[in-house]
């Protein structure tokens, strides 16, 4: 590992921490401060000349302040002289921006797809993408991990045996599939239709679901409303009031945790991509995705020293 | 229309004709010929000097060398002093390469994207694109234009009225869903799984069909195995054997027209984003998308001309 | 104006509006909405398609939010087929940032000079720029216009007739000596010597200030520390204690304002290029920048007409 | 050569495993394919994270299907993370469109430079380029590597002592003076002149040709109508009707290698930069270039070893 | 031509006047000087803002000292928003170093492309190209316009009518054909041999000069030797002694006029493109390209007009 | 230091001499001559291959050519395929036009980075830039290292103990500090006022300097004419008649040593980053940069190796 510098910014500290343990590293010297107007002041304070240095800062809220962050940090390390910038970024803001919806709005995935490379950024690592489209946005390498055999594993135990998976869409049949090969459960797909501009209803469920516990999987959990609507609709259709929900972003905004409990999801499992809300909700397990970065980082590392 | 001049490369010249009649306008000079070696040998036979030059040339199989060809001719465009290079593609190759499935694969589409710009082709009109995220593979500006509501029109006659309008799988239920609300017919969705590395096997029909006559709807009809396996499916499923199926792009490859009709399909409708089959199958209706594109350009004209 | 569009983001609206009432045009449509993530959400609604399209963003505080926004617009913009897009930004987010203090820092205002040319902003005008090399950091152009002339116009009837011009210290000599030249008014220098890494003090007062009022000046107001040591150093010096101070940036952060009033400020006038603070201290003088940016966009368009 | 991976298109298969056994390396785990509709399909079976990966694809015959296949495979690179990919393009393809005849045409050899840099080739090496200007249309470093030597080593025991050297056009004097020279042999210049649009006469003979034998050279043979017509003017000035052609690049499309037999060539020395016609015409000798290439790449391992 | 600005260098003042007569317009404001260090000093004294600029300035020794200074002019032009820079560059200075003779040289032509499109030029006419490839340098539009036929208007008169055009060597063939064509002359082709590092030797004369005057034809006299020499051999070979030469750019360095006039060359016929020597020698006759210049920049404002 | 390879250009060879010396490396091979027309010629003699290139070229008179002949040193490079090419450029031609000073000039400083990135030059290594933003006009790094230590070094014993250090205008206020501080003598500020064009006029001394000598500093001494107007201030105001002048970059054009001699300047000292003046003026003391640039080039390669 000799040959790189592992730097966080400010985006998620602990899961950087856990990360330079898991690589047996020391986090590298980094700082990151604002300025009284709020414009971020960065400071290396140890030589990154000809290292590969990864930047571990998710793009997560405030979004802007996170990614201006990374992007500020990123060009400290091109004028440093750095021999290669991977911005390590588990979970990528805007990612849902990734087309129009009509013909005059702007593809923000693909701007900050472009913002990162003119800052320097030489590559990407990432998990879990909304879209895996997202990584045609770069030119550079992008990696995306799959954080799903992990939450499976931390799953497993916490499952009912006659449980179903349960897409809440139709865009994450894909997803819940993944789930359901690897929990060797069936699969449930609940179909939505938009009623308004910001309402819709579910309009059928595809599977058996009266009186089976059901696990709900999604990419993020942002304000729950998705999940709230879907554990609704399962209930009307008679399945066990035994509601776990696993995704691998936990933004959790505003009440999402009360909310959630409120409907009645008991579990709630996540990874720490975004960190901890600061009052956890009971229910909630976070799974840390530091060992599968590290694991591909070592991997890399393996190879270039194989290679070079 | 004074501004622009309108060019066709070999892929589609009976849509490009049809453009340049509905915009009133004659094809420009652009004479596109093979070297022995097949090399591909492109000069335009009237000045182009700042005017805003229309391409038609979709990427049509052969793949490759419509799209070389289409490089050739924006390099041509570009380096006569052409103001502005449109490349109108109705049918963009690669399209279904959007993403990789492992980490060793090109993202094609995005590749050509990337030539394209490189060729100096400043603005791409499309129609139908496979997936939307591609338009974010850009970073010149993309219009893509959806054929859904023609073949809707040219659907309405021949659809009884106890259809329903069919998803093939769950990536197709937006497009349907567009379909259905057009038609004001119900939607089913099929649900697939993957059996091996090339078979898929229908899992569950969402939505009710014994009885009913079925249109089945896609963006794209390549080799029509999906269509066949939707429709044994849904035959299977008791639904009468009165099948339509539409899409805007009709590749029809191979012996994709004589499975369909051996299938029991009655009705194909399609678009000329593609050029027709050399001996169109009994049963195929094709709608031209000349009138939305020319609509489009005609309106961007004017645009133009208010704001100039 | 006709080929021209005026858009406005959410970071100085009142601005927006009193440029587009010089100009005698309506702000186009551009709704900028904050997702509940606090992403943004920016939406054209109505075509800017081969338009001039100027769009009003200083990037103030939040700096991040109002510079990303900007991008986002841009963006936005140039898929929209924009023929050009004018960044309207009178006050220039991260303009202090222009150089590196040692080897290991980010020059913040080269990366967003870098980020707005990534987004495809093609010129860029601005006011009083912290340092006028901050222009080169982009190829595209840049017009720095200057709030000196209004802002003397705005003091010459506020300024006693014994008052001097008082450069807070070496690096804003020229700035000074702009003023000095319009009031008419002698020069007087601070010279100051950095004390420890925030702290600095005033060795030396280069002129005559005993018994003379003092007109403070800057290029901009942040949290008023500079000026209330200059102000401490004018008192001891034996200067009266009438106070003025102009800057074209008023920030204001914090409480700078009643910082201001408890040394003795009694009039303190800025322009609008930043918003208003919520509760203006009394003695504060807001001059627009609206007559000058739009003079400055009328007579571009009349060259573009001459030209055209 | 630890730090390398030799990858192979499908463009010449042979030439490809020639040089993995000149190198003592196995081809790099490579898969090209196409889908139904013509679509190339590529996937690297094996990691090239951060090696120096070179990529042997000549863009022959089917030019754009090899070209856009190299290009594809580049990509993938790119996005593995390879450290540097090198396109060995023995053959290089729209060479000789490399200048524009009037002013309305593509300078495709050009434009492949550019798509070439696009797809994130970093380095081409090649052999005996059309013209060595070609070089200029790239920013990356190219390397051509010349055939002649090899080829006259492969001559020197098929040519008679008494025979000459024939350069069949101006255009090909330097080439041919090459010849001359490792040959120990006279040169002859013939002169052409063009009589249409694609007829040619030769009108000068520039040396002795009466009774000798002659070696007539170009840099390729495509339809070998310009060395049949030049053998005809030889025979006719009295050359002794044994006559040899050498061409590094050996395309022999159409009925080529008939022709120059039914002309009276009874030996045609060529090397393998595009692969062997399926039924290789009698008097025939190929010569391969994978030495050379070897050679080239084993000395840029050795001075990179020594440099790192 | 209301849309276009002429501004001038310092290179060939008279030109940029002559070329200004030819269309009609004034010569627009451009200041070139030297501060004392010998750094260019550029300023422009008239708007430019939106216009379509023609800077004239060939690249005729001082050659770096005429590049930066264009360069600096097209900066200028860029930052001050003009719409489009035309570089006018009669003489394309580093043209002959369009190719490498080893592996370890620069391609300064090409480099020369890439500064010139680094520095913001977006199209550059020029005068008889040393070779046609150099505009494959360029991604920009570039317009070669030839002055045979000026030449060849102006040589009617002076030329015998026994006179054969000859080829100095044979990569000037296509040249002096073209020459020979417009003349209705025959052609003469010497073929030459490099005896070392600086010295070639003429060893054959294709064609019959005996008791014919020749006219002598090359792209440019440098300083003349390539001439001298091939006077001497056709005046080894019976030629009268009844020289003329003619060359679009009569560079002349050193003694090139008297070395020319020693060797027997009574006439001497070259263009402006470069401005003339001091003294110019007797028989020495220049022809203006400014009106094939200003014929081309007329069409083009007119196929601009008709275009806008 | 096995790595990298040292080359030289022609502007300052004796400077590269001696860093090759420090480093205790050989010049590497690279001839740069002129063909007769003035055009640089260059030729590496040892290849470049993958290894780290120091070009050390000072871009001092004349600028203009050694400007592009760094750049066709940086294209022998890259085309070469050197793994990284560092210009060491200790003195930065066009730095002083870093600003527009009006709205129609060129930002040459800027231009000149542009070019220097267009011509593959991936970092820079200069001693005292002229002003510190200059970094920020490129996107590759930049390192500034600073003469003054070892100036202070060289004047510590020609320095009288009752010395002042004079800043020529306040622009140079933080260089003379520097200055002041490293030789512990207090610090005086001349001001000056802009009486016309060329002429300016010192109104206000800061500091006493009754009787004392006085040490003045700037970064460059061009003609002398500001130091020869400040010498003559300090004298009026009473300064002991012995002045040291202190700079960093001594290009002493024109009459400048003569002149600083008449105006009673005795001692003079400058570093080597240009070369020196054939007939160098009594008192004059040359600093080498060679250990300060060879120090961090020997740092740099010890933290590649760390790293690497």
């Amino acid at each position: 590992m000799e040959r790189m510098t592992l730097l966080a910014g400010t985006a998620n500290p602990v899961l950087a921490a856990a990360l330079a343990r898991e690589l047996g590293v020391e986090l590298g010297g980094c700082e990151v401060r604002r300025f009284p107007d709020g414009e971020v002041d960065v400071r290396l304070t140890a030589s990154v000349r000809r290292r590969e240095v990864f930047v571990v800062q998710p793009t997560c809220p405030p979004v802007n302040d996170h990614l201006v962050e990374l992007l500020a940090v990123a060009d400290a390390c091109r004028r440093s002289a750095a021999a290669r910038v991977v911005a390590v970024v588990p979970y990528y803001g805007y990612a849902r921006s990734d087309k129009r919806h009509g013909r005059r709005e702007p593809i923000t995935a693909s701007l900050v797809a472009g913002l990162m490379e003119a800052a320097g950024i030489d590559h990407v690592l990432t998990v879990d993408l909304h879209t895996t489209q997202i990584e045609g946005f770069f030119r550079v390498p992008v990696d995306t991990l799959s954080a799903v055999p992990v939450l499976c594993e931390a799953l497993r135990d916490r499952v009912p045996a006659d449980a179903v998976v349960v897409a809440p869409d139709a865009g994450r049949v894909a997803l819940a599939t993944e789930y359901a090969d690897l929990l060797d459960r069936p699969l449930v797909v609940l179909h939505k239709r938009r009623e308004s501009g910001t309402e819709t209803r579910v309009t059928h469920i595809v599977g058996e679901v009266r009186g089976r516990a059901c696990v709900l999987v999604d990419d993020m959990i942002s304000t729950g409303g998705t999940i709230v609507e879907s554990v609704g609709a399962l209930r009307d259709a008679g399945a066990r009031p035994d509601f776990t929900v696993v995704a691998t972003h936990g933004l959790l905004l505003r009440d999402a945790a009360a909310r959630l409990a409120a409907a009645g999801v008991g579990t709630l499992v996540v990874t720490d991509t975004v960190p901890p809300a600061p009052s956890p909700p009971p229910g909630l397990h976070v799974v840390s995705v530091a060992p599968i970065l590290a694991d591909f980082i070592r991997r890399t590392a393996a190879e270039t020293r194989d290679a070079g």
